[in-house]
C-alpha cells in the first residue's frame, strides 16, 4: 500500500484532535492507503520536538516553512491560528501538497477565494475542517433530506452558541481581534452553522445579520488596568434565503451563558421535520406527515449500524460517538479523496462559499438591508482581480 | 360581595376555555367580587341557547349588539374571529362595558390603536388574551430577569410554531384571507411570541423580516376543483432591536410539522440564561455564571408553590399545570384588576403595542430592510387622525 | 336535569383540589346531572363556615357526622387524613350515600375490604381518588396496550418518588405514625403506583418488597429536643409477579431528593414499549418494533383531541392539561357513574386490590420471600370475619 | 520507554474496540510505555492473517495457545466468547502474562474466582472491560458521591436494557445457551450495571432476584423447523442491599423493545440525587439539597474539562465522548497500572465480585427469597476447593 505522510502545523486544541484522528483512522475504517504521521511544526523547533514526542510524529520543526516544502509531506494539515491559514495554504499549494485545513477558512472571501483558486489551478486536493457535518446524525439527516421523505426544505433554523467568552473579565486574545480573527462569533462558529445550512438545504441566495458587540472591551492580557476594543461580533444573526425558495435563520454566540456545545438545527420540510442538537450528537428527532393522527410525534433515532459510517466505530445502536469521531470520518474522507482521486467535501470551494455568507452578512450588518451573495461574490472575484493585477504591477 | 356579569360572544375553542375559567377562577383564586356568566352570544338566538346550557350561561342572544348593550354585562368578552374584535370591542366601549378581548387585538395596527384610544378615553379596563405570559413558568421566567439574576439581557430567541396548516389539502379558511384574519401566522402565533418577547425584555425599537406563504393556493371549502389563493404568511421571522440594546429573533409558522405547541423561548443575560418550551409548560431551565465549572449546568425548575400563582392550584411542586389554568389567572387579573381598579396588563394599549411590532415586520419584508417602530407609531397614529377626520367631515 | 349535591369533608390540599373540579366539571363535560357544593365540614363549625365561603360550598358544618347523615347531601367525599376513611365511610353508606374518598383507602387491607363489602352491600357508588389514572396520557397508554400494538406485556417498571420528607429537619406528623397512616411512602405514593400497575397491566399474583427508614426518628412538632420514632417506611420497592406472567418492580420513596412529581413508567411488550413520566405529564414516549430498522426510535405522542377526554379540554394538541384536570376527569366519571348507574373505576373493590398488595409488600418484608397475593386476600378475609364475628359476639 | 506489547484473541465487535483503544491511546493520553499491537488470534491461521492487517497487528495465529505463550507477548487481550475467558486466561497467567478480559469475567463465580486467584498468585496485572464505569461523567457522579455532596447514599436504581433479543424470530445462538453463556441478560447486561452499582455504592451484602425468560425457544439457525430451548434467562431484576445500609434495585433486559444503551441509573444520598442515561452518555443530571427552595432542580452537568480524563480528549466542554473513549480509558488504566506497578480497577477480584452478585441473584429466584452474598462468597471458596482437590487427586 501507498503511505499518506501528514506534516501538521499547530499543536493546540485542534492540533491534538487531528494527532488523535491520524492515529485513529486506521483502525476505524479500511484506508487504502497507510496514513504516516511525518512532521510537526510548532513555533518553536524545541517546543516542536517536545510535541512532536508526545504527539507521535517523527520529525519536528519550528518553522513551517519548512514543513511545507519538505519532499516527504504529501499532506499540509493547518491547526495554526486564522491569520496564518492562507499563507501556510498558499505556500502548501505552490509546493503541490495537499492542505487540510482548519475553520474558517481564511479571514474573508477574498482570501478564501484566492486559496481555493490556487488549489483548484495546481490540481491539489483540499479540505476544510467543518467536523460537524461528519456526525453520522448529520449525515442521517441529509440522508433523510435527499430522499424526500419530508419532502420540499421550507425552513431551516440554526444555531452554534457556546460561552467561552461570556465571562466579561476574560482578557483580549487573537479570536477578538479583526487582523487575526476576521468576524467574531459569526466566523468561529457562525461558519460551522452556515456549512450545515448548506450540507442540508443548498445553496443561499440573499442574506440579512444583524451583529452585536456584547463586552465592547476587556483587559489586556496580564494587565488590571488597560483595556482594548473588541474588533469583532460577540453575537450574530441573519435571516436567509435559500436558492430552493426555502427561507431560514442562523444563529452564533460566544456570550452565550450555558451553553458549550450549542450547535442545534430544525430543518422543517414539506411532509416533515428533524431537530438536531449536538450537545445530544448521536441522535436526530425525525417528524413524518405520514402518521396517524393519535400516534403522531417527533421519533428520536439513535445512531446505529443502519446509519453513514457509525458501524465501523461501534457494532451496536445508541452506543454512541464522540468529538473526535467526528474528525476520524473528516479525515478518512480526506485520505480516500486524495488516494483515489476522488472529490472532497467541504473543499477550500465550500470554504469560500462560508466566507461568502459571512461576508455578505457584515455587509446586509452595514447596509441595514438584504444583500445577494451573487453581488458579494462577483465583488470579491473583482477585489482578487484587483490585487493580483497589483500585485503584478509590482 | 359586589357581582361582576359577563357577556361571552363565541361559543368555538376559545369561548369555551374562557367560559371554563370563569367558572372555575373562584374555586382556585379569592376573588373580591362574585363572578357570573351571564350571557352568551353566537351566530343565532337557538345555537346561543344550546350552547348556553352547556357552558353555562344564563341567557343567550343571537346578536351580539344586544349583549353589547344588555344593562346586566358588565364585562364584554370577545371570543369571535378576529375581523369581529373592532366593532364588537368598539360598541362595547361604547356601551361603557369593560372589554376581555382574545388576541391578536385586531386585524392591524390603526384599528387597535383607536380600539386601545377609546378604551382609555371611556375610563373602561381592557384585556387581551395574551395566556402564555400568565403561565406560572413564565411569570417565574420574568420575576428572575426582574431581579437581575441573569444580569442585563443581551439576546432574546422566540418561536411559536404550530402545524394546524402544514398539511396542504386543507381547504381555504378565514384565517388565510387578509380582510378576516390580518396577517397570518405572524398575527395568530406571532402576536404571542411578540408579547413574550415584550414582557420579558422589554420595547422593540426596530424590525427586520421576512415572510412566506408556503403553500400559496388552498382548494374552495366544498369544491374539490376551485383553488384560492393564500392571502398572508404560513410562515414569518424577524430580526429585533429592543430600547435596552439587546438584539434577538422571533419566529412564527403554521406550517411546521410536528409542533404542536412550539412558543418557545431563550433569553442571554450577562450573568445567566433562561430556556423555556411550552410543550413543558411547567417548567424552566435556568443557567447562571456563578456556578463553579465543574458543577456548572442549566437546572430544570419545575413550578411550585414558591412560584407565581401557582400554590392556589396545587400545594405540591411539579404537579403541573394545564393550558386552561394559564386562562384562569389571565382571568383573575381581569377581574381583580375590574373589581380594584387597577392596571391590567396586557390591556388594548399592549395589544397595540403587539400590532405595531407585526405591521413593522410586514413592512420591513415589503422594504427588505430595518423598520424602526416609532416610525410605524408614528405613521399609525396619523392615519388614525386622518381616518378619523375622514369620518368627521362625511 | 337532576342534582347531585356533594358534601366535602376535608379542607386542605386535596380539599380544595376536589372543590376546583366539583366547581369546574360541568365546563369541560356535558353531564346528565346538575352538581351542587352543598356542605363542607371541617374541624370546627368556625372553620368550616369560611372555608365553605371561600371554597363555594352552600353549607358548612364542624361534624362530619351531621354531613354524612344530611338528608341533602348525596354524595359524601372524603379528603379528611387517612385514619378517618373508615369511619366516615362506613357512617356515609349506612345512611346510603354514595362516596368518594382520597387513596389509599384505609390503613390496611382488612379496613379496605370491610368498606368495598359495606359498599356492594347497600348498593351504593364509590370511587376512590387514584387521579393519575385519569391523565389523557395515561389512558392513552392502556389504550395502546388494549389494543395490543405493543403485544403482550412482559415487564412493567413504575416508580412514585418524591423528597417532601427527604430534609430530616422536618419535625413528626401523622403521616409518619402507624395508627394514623398505616404503611409510609409505600402507601401515601405507592399506592399510586401499584394502581397505575393494575389498570395497565392487570392483576398482581405475588409480591417481594424491601422496606426502609431512612430517618429513623424526627423532631417532636414544637419541640428542639424531644425526638419520636418514625414507623413506617421512607421508601419501598417491590418485585412483582403478574397474573398474566408478566413480571416487574415498582419503587415509592418520600425521601428522593430532586423528585417532585416522580410518578413514571415503563412497560414493555412483545411488540414495544410505552415510557411515561408524570412530571411531563402531557406525552407518552411510544415505541412499536414495526419500525424500519434505520428509522426506528420512541416517539413522543403529545396528547391531543384524538385521545382520550382531551378534546373537552382543549381543541389543540400538545397544549397541555395540569393536575386540577385530572381530578375534574375522575370527578366527571363519578358523576356519570352515579347519574347512569354504571359502573365506576377505581371502586372500593379496586381500592381493596391496591391495598392487598401494599399488605402483602410489607408480609414479603418480614418474611424475605415471595408472597402471594390470594393467600394474603385469604386471610384479609378470614381476619375480617373474625373481627366482624368478634363484634356480633360483643 | 518501554513497549509494552499485546496479543489479541477475538477479531468481533469488541476485539475490534479494543484496536481501535490501542491504537488510540497514545494520541490521547501521555503514557509511560510504548503501546505495540504485536499479535492476533484468530479461529483460522487465514482469518486471522487477513484480521491482523486490518486492525493493524504485526503477526497473526489461527491457535490462541500460541499467542498466550508467545514471547514477545506481554498481555494477552482476551475477546473471545465467555465460555473460553476461562481456559484463555488461566493459560496466559501460567505463562506470566497480564491478562485483560472482556465482561463477564466467566460464566460463573467459581470460574472466576479461579481466575481471579491464580491472576493474585502468579503476581500478573489483570482487568475486565467494564467499560461504563470509565466514563468521564460516570467517574463524575462517583467523585461527587465520594465527595460527600449528595450525602450518604440511601437508594440506588440501576437498569442495563437492550434489545438485541427482542425479536422473537432470531434464532439460537450461543449467549441463549448455559454452557457457552451463563446466565442471559442477567450476565451479559447486569455484570455491567452491577458494577456500576458496586462502584457507586460500594459492596453489596444481599440480593433477592427474578428472572424471565421471555422468548422460551428459537429457531436453529439456518433451520426453517427445528426449534431449541433458551436456557438463560431474557430480563432479571433483583432488590439489592449494600452494605452501608442503602437499598437498590438492578434490572437487564435482552428484550426490552426501544432501548439500545438502556444502562442508567438513579442515587439517591441524604442530601442529593445523581440521575444518568448512558444514551446520554456525556452528562449527568445533579440534584443538591442546600438549593434556594424557588430555585431548586436537577442541573444537568455537560462533561467538560474539569471532570475526570476529558481533558485529554477535547479542551471544550460538551463536546462529548463516545463508546469508543471509554474504552481508550480503559486501556490507559490498564497500561499504566502495568507500567507503574499500582492497583488496576475493575481487576480480575472485581470480576469476581460481579460474578458473585450473579450467581446470588439466581439462588435468589431458586429459593424466592432473600441470599446473602457472603453465604455465596463461602460456597463458591469451599466448591473451588473442592474441585481443585478433585483435580489434585486424579
Amino acid at each position: 500500500m501507498r503511505t499518506l505522510k501528514f506534516g501538521l502545523i499547530g499543536t493546540g486544541y485542534m492540533g491534538k484532535s487531528h494527532a488523535i484522528a491520524l492515529h485513529s483512522v486506521a483502525a476505524v475504517f479500511p484506508l487504502s492507503v497507510v496514513v504516516e504521521c511525518e512532521m510537526l511544526a510548532d513555533i518553536t523547533a524545541q517546543q516542536a520536538a517536545v510535541k512532536a514526542k508526545e504527539m507521535g510524529f517523527s520529525r519536528a520543526t519550528g518553522k513551517w516553512h519548512e514543513l511545507v516544502n519538505d519532499n516527504e509531506v504529501d499532506v499540509v494539515d493547518i491547526c495554526a491560528p486564522n491569520g496564518l491559514h492562507k499563507d501556510i495554504a498558499l505556500a502548501a499549494i505552490k509546493a503541490r501538497k495537499h492542505v487540510y485545513c482548519e475553520k474558517p477558512l481564511a479571514l474573508n472571501a477574498v482570501d478564501s477565494l484566492q486559496m481555493a483558486l490556487s488549489a483548484e489551478e495546481a490540481g491539489v486536493k483540499t479540505m476544510v475542517g467543518f467536523n460537524y457535518i461528519k456526525n453520522p446524525a448529520t449525515q442521517l439527516a441529509k440522508q433523510i433530506i435527499d430522499s424526500g421523505e419530508i419532502g420540499d426544505i421550507v425552513h431551516f433554523r440554526g444555531t452554534h452558541n457556546e460561552d467561552y467568552l461570556a465571562d466579561a473579565s476574560v482578557p483580549m486574545n487573537w479570536r477578538l481581534k479583526r487582523a487575526t480573527a476576521g468576524a467574531g462569533a459569526l466566523a468561529d462558529l457562525g461558519s460551522h452553522i452556515i456549512n450545515v445550512a448548506q450540507f442540508l438545504v443548498g445553496a443561499i441566495s440573499a442574506v440579512n445579520g444583524d451583529l452585536n458587540t456584547v463586552i465592547k472591551e476587556r483587559s489586556t492580557a496580564g494587565s488590571v488596568i488597560d483595556k482594548e476594543s473588541v474588533e469583532n461580533d460577540d453575537q450574530a444573526h441573519a435571516m436567509l434565503r435559500f436558492n430552493s425558495g426555502a427561507i431560514g435563520t442562523i444563529e452564533a454566540s460566544r456570550v452565550a451563558w450555558g451553553r458549550k456545545m450549542g450547535l442545534t438545527y430544525e430543518v422543517t420540510g414539506s411532509k416533515g421535520s428533524i431537530v438536531f442538537d449536538q450537545e445530544h450528537l448521536a441522535e436526530i428527532q425525525l417528524y413524518t406527515s405520514d402518521q396517524k393522527t393519535s400516534r403522531q410525534g417527533f421519533k428520536r433515532i439513535l445512531i446505529g449500524p443502519e446509519h453513514p459510517d457509525y458501524q465501523n466505530f461501534c457494532a451496536s445502536a445508541g452506543h454512541g460517538v464522540g468529538y473526535n469521531d467526528q474528525k476520524i470520518i473528516e479525515v478518512r474522507d480526506l485520505i480516500e479523496g486524495i488516494s483515489r482521486d476522488q472529490a472532497i467535501w467541504p473543499d477550500f470551494r465550500a470554504g469560500y462559499e462560508v466566507a461568502l455568507i459571512i461576508d455578505a452578512i457584515e455587509e446586509s450588518y452595514r447596509l441595514g438591508q438584504w444583500v445577494h451573495v451573487s453581488e458579494v461574490d462577483s465583488k470579491t472575484q473583482s477585489r482578487l482581480l484587483h490585487l493580483e493585477h497589483g500585485k503584478e504591477k509590482n
